[in-house]
């Protein structure tokens, strides 16, 4: 049975794999698909788990409970659940906000963070309007983003990735209307949290990937994570927006094959 | 609980969206996932099922029971407990062959076929030889099988599919050895499989679509299904080889948009 159970909420997980365990954490709006291309590549030589987060794919959809530190939660007891003691996580987005959040919350389970396109304290760097917006036309303002999160490369070579990006926030059993606004008014969830104060409390390696025309989480957004996070490494890619892993997998595996080797040697 | 029971053997699918049913069929050694950009996308506008067929994924792997057939019973349970009546079903590989039996066996649940890279007999077409060098270096022969079964462009432009394709048959938790040489020597599994007379028994709308780089399933193998299940058309399909919903889904799924249309029109 792939699913753990806490305080009522049902979260689905796969493994896959032996070896030293790497966690995947997805974006907002999608699910453990999207790291298609890692995990199989990876079990070959790493247990790989990918959860999806609650509120998302397979997992529980309840009405409210979105703080990022709930779903944190989630994750440490999916790792008690399959006795992982310590992995190396790679969060994108909001799975980037659930990794920063465990390393303040659970350190001793953490080796090394791979965060991709993420950030804290979004909400601080939306236009006023924004809001308002999402809650006029859901679809035209988040299916906007999107098409401002891909790079223009993406959007012309694998047109398939902006469409399946659109359709994943649009299909109710993945990810059902109630979860965005539970999620974006929740004062710690997706949007408000904000950790900007503690980033200096990881202490674990830690590399951040930027994609260059990532517009949901630009650059600057990733630079201060980068900039705050003791030791922190920041590359910013080329031709990438907000989901490297799937714009450019070949490249990704190999940067995620270099951090493992020298995380865990 | 995304499982049915047959048999005591458990059936992994995911259903998502509303309207039209489509159900999706993968090749031997994968699973769901190679579904990713269809699932989401279709669940637009249809119902989009997709299985991991038994031996694979998250479904169970029993010792012995991979007859076509059997994998096709498994089909129509996932079908009754679904309450689908009828789907437009698409089936790649083994998928297509478990799709062309659940014709012979319950055609009144089906529409339509969309056949991707699949064949029957294929024993026949396999020298001598092949059988004892997949018991001599699994790893090595369907490794090579697999890389002659992508185009030079996939190759090329998105070697990470190649990879995912080789490590998804060597992780055990997806697809364990037992299961290829179960599947392998079964006198009706996907190799032994013949329905070659019984293909003008195929009464529904069937598009087939052959990479024309597959090696794997060359067009051959394909046109034989065309030229005998009445009305059948055949495309062939430049630059793709034996994954065309992977190796080229933007363009297969306007493909499999267009075949929809005219079915349930």
């Amino acid at each position: 049975m792939p699913y753990v159970k806490r305080n009522d909420v049902n979260v689905y997980y796969e493994t896959y794999g032996k070896g030293f365990p790497i966690v995947f954490l997805h974006p907002f709006s999608t699910n453990g698909y999207i790291w298609y291309f890692q995990t199989f590549a990876f079990a070959r030589t790493n247990q790989c788990v990918v959860i999806d987060e609650r509120g998302h794919g397979r997992s529980d959809k309840p009405q409210q409970g979105y703080a990022i530190k709930e779903m944190a939660a989630d994750v440490v007891t999916v790792l008690d659940t399959l006795k992982i003691d310590k992995a190396v996580f790679v969060g994108n987005s909001i799975g980037g906000m659930i990794l920063m959040q465990l390393n303040l919350d659970a350190p001793s389970r953490v080796v090394g963070n791979v965060i991709v396109s993420s950030g804290t304290n979004l909400a601080a760097g939306m236009p006023p309007e924004a809001m308002a917006a999402f809650q006029k036309d859901l679809v035209g303002a988040f299916g906007g983003l999107i098409e401002g999160a891909v790079s223009a490369r993406t959007t012309r070579e694998r047109p398939e990735i902006v469409e399946l990006m659109k359709a994943q926030f649009m299909v109710e059993e993945n990810f059902p209307r109630h979860v965005f606004f539970a999620a974006a008014s929740d004062p710690s969830g997706v949007f408000n949290w904000n950790i900007t104060d503690r980033l200096k409390e990881i202490r674990k390696p830690t590399l951040v990937l930027a994609g260059e025309e990532d517009q949901a989480t630009p650059v600057a957004a990733n630079k201060l994570l980068a900039d705050n996070i003791p030791g922190a490494q920041l590359r910013v890619v080329k031709d990438v927006g907000h989901f490297y892993q799937l714009e450019s997998p070949n490249e990704f595996n190999r940067e995620l094959q270099q951090f493992l080797n020298q995380v865990t040697a």
